[in-house]
């Protein structure tokens, strides 16, 4: 099977002409496949994710990472969505075939080159990091971009490559490698955000909620209403349901209806499928179990066995 | 993208001989690839999938035919679940690429065919049917095996292939195309048949059920338990969670515990979707949101592209 990572870079803008430009990098890029992106004005952020081989997703990520450099000015940004960067975060991610280890030579190699063409300061994150700390996105972001000129200087906040200084326009980005997460927001019947804070702490590792768990309380404006934006970084330690289950119960306290839920990003399988399987009473649903998954495995085995 | 149809080929024996001699014939085909395969002494059922070209899987189902007709006795055999022969119902389902008329033409072939090598009468069914009622499994599997004899004269009952007389062991065989289907198994903790007979009453289309849904009681010796078993013709407009919430209300009633479940067979990818959105009230949650399949979908899309 062709080995394959993905890619889930986040830029600081919602700005249509921007997110175009963007979006056309990754496009133009040969084996490089956009999969999936959103933005909104709330968060005043795109989340544009692809995939591909380890040379044609660093290729596309530089591309977007420079176009998004020339067009934003951090200077005028503002969104609910925390961020250190018009580049903010470009994780690598292994999907078939390669291995975090993979993915964070891929990091480095994207930092390395970025901070070299565009002067931009570089922190590695994820399983990239330099240092314990630093492996943890909330740590490096303290601040966000308007604090980063007197954090970048403190001795143990160096930036991993570029320069000790912000960009004028760009501030910082951070890069490194992490495994496949889930992004799940869930909208509340209430404009009081609150509640919708409260909600979210009970959620939040930080807070004493799940471990694997971020979860922030944000508006959705001209709406009335409010979100829970979370990020499962281990669904398999936390599955979804466990934690939709905990969010309706500490809802239900202040008697907060729940509108509806949507995946931010794509949904990996078996974060799925440990949401089916919870609620039919199914003791174990695994991937080859699944009718077009087993199909594909059992032609590239063929495939494979063919070719011998 | 390949041409790709499936069967799911249902024989008469839980015979450890007979099974594994049947799914060598569809492990020796050239590419035809066996998903799964499930059998248990209480049905006295064996269950294949398998998948691959229309040439390969029309051979491995004759091989696989003739091997069963070969090894079953029908004289001997009892079970719990309703059949007709040794080789009970070959159904053929289109998975890509392919459609349901492919199948139909596939059916005619595999039902001749065997009809010419085993003297064996062929009913055709599903949209393979040659009238309307036959289009229904258990119109043509009235009385069974055991009835078969004074059946098959029937003027309305003249098989499609073959001879108007049962084949002395292995009966008569249905084959036929369908779209593909949830097979989904519930276990119920009481021992009690005439109970569980009565949720599956309420679940069953014959009986003012659900219209897509065929649901039966059976027991589980050496268990304790019951089982209801059922499929699900069309689960986009009968999705599983909503059959599964029926059951449990049902079984609410007599005060029955639902010990746990699990698909028979292989599970379609959009069924286990559907169970999760509604779960975690997802307004839409389509395939090519899922990680795994918006991935192969690309590359394949690319690969066609770079191809031209």
């Amino acid at each position: 099977m062709r080995k394959t990572i993905e890619c889930v870079a986040n830029f600081s803008t919602s700005e249509r002409k921007s997110v175009e430009a963007i979006l056309g990098e990754i496009r133009r890029t040969p084996q490089a496949y956009l999969l999936d992106y959103t933005y909104d004005d709330y968060y005043n952020r795109l989340v544009v994710s692809f995939a591909g081989t380890e040379e044609s997703v660093l290729q596309a990520a530089l591309s977007a990472s420079s176009r998004a450099i020339d067009l934003i000015d951090m200077r005028k940004h503002k969104g609910q969505h925390p961020r250190l960067g018009a580049v903010d975060v470009v994780p690598f991610i292994p999907i078939r075939n390669t291995t975090i280890d993979d993915c964070v030579k891929v990091s480095k190699e994207f930092g390395r080159t970025l901070a070299a063409q565009h002067s931009v300061p570089i922190y590695l994150y994820g399983a990239a990091a330099t240092k314990p700390e630093r492996s943890d996105l909330d740590w490096i972001r303290k601040g966000e971009y308007e604090a980063l000129a007197e954090m970048i200087v403190q001795p143990d906040r160096r930036p991993d490559f570029g320069p000790a200084e912000p960009h004028a326009t760009a501030g910082a980005t951070i890069t490194g490698a992490r495994k496949v997460m889930a992004g799940f927001n869930v909208n509340l019947g209430t404009s009081d955000l609150s509640t919708a804070k409260k909600i979210a702490r009970a959620l939040h590792a930080g807070k004493g909620g799940f471990a694997t768990v971020k979860a922030m309380g944000a508006e959705i404006p001209g709406k009335g209403i409010t979100q829970i934006g979370m990020s499962i970084t281990d669904f398999e330690k936390t599955p979804l349901y466990r934690v939709f289950e905990l969010l309706k119960l500490e809802a239900d306290r202040y008697n907060v209806p729940i509108l509806g839920s949507e995946f931010c990003g794509m949904a990996p399988l078996q974060s799925v499928l440990a949401i089916a399987a919870y609620y039919l009473k199914i003791d174990n649903l695994e991937a080859n179990r699944i009718l077009e998954v087993a199909v594909q495995n059992a032609i590239e085995k063929g495939d494979q066995g063919d070719q011998k």
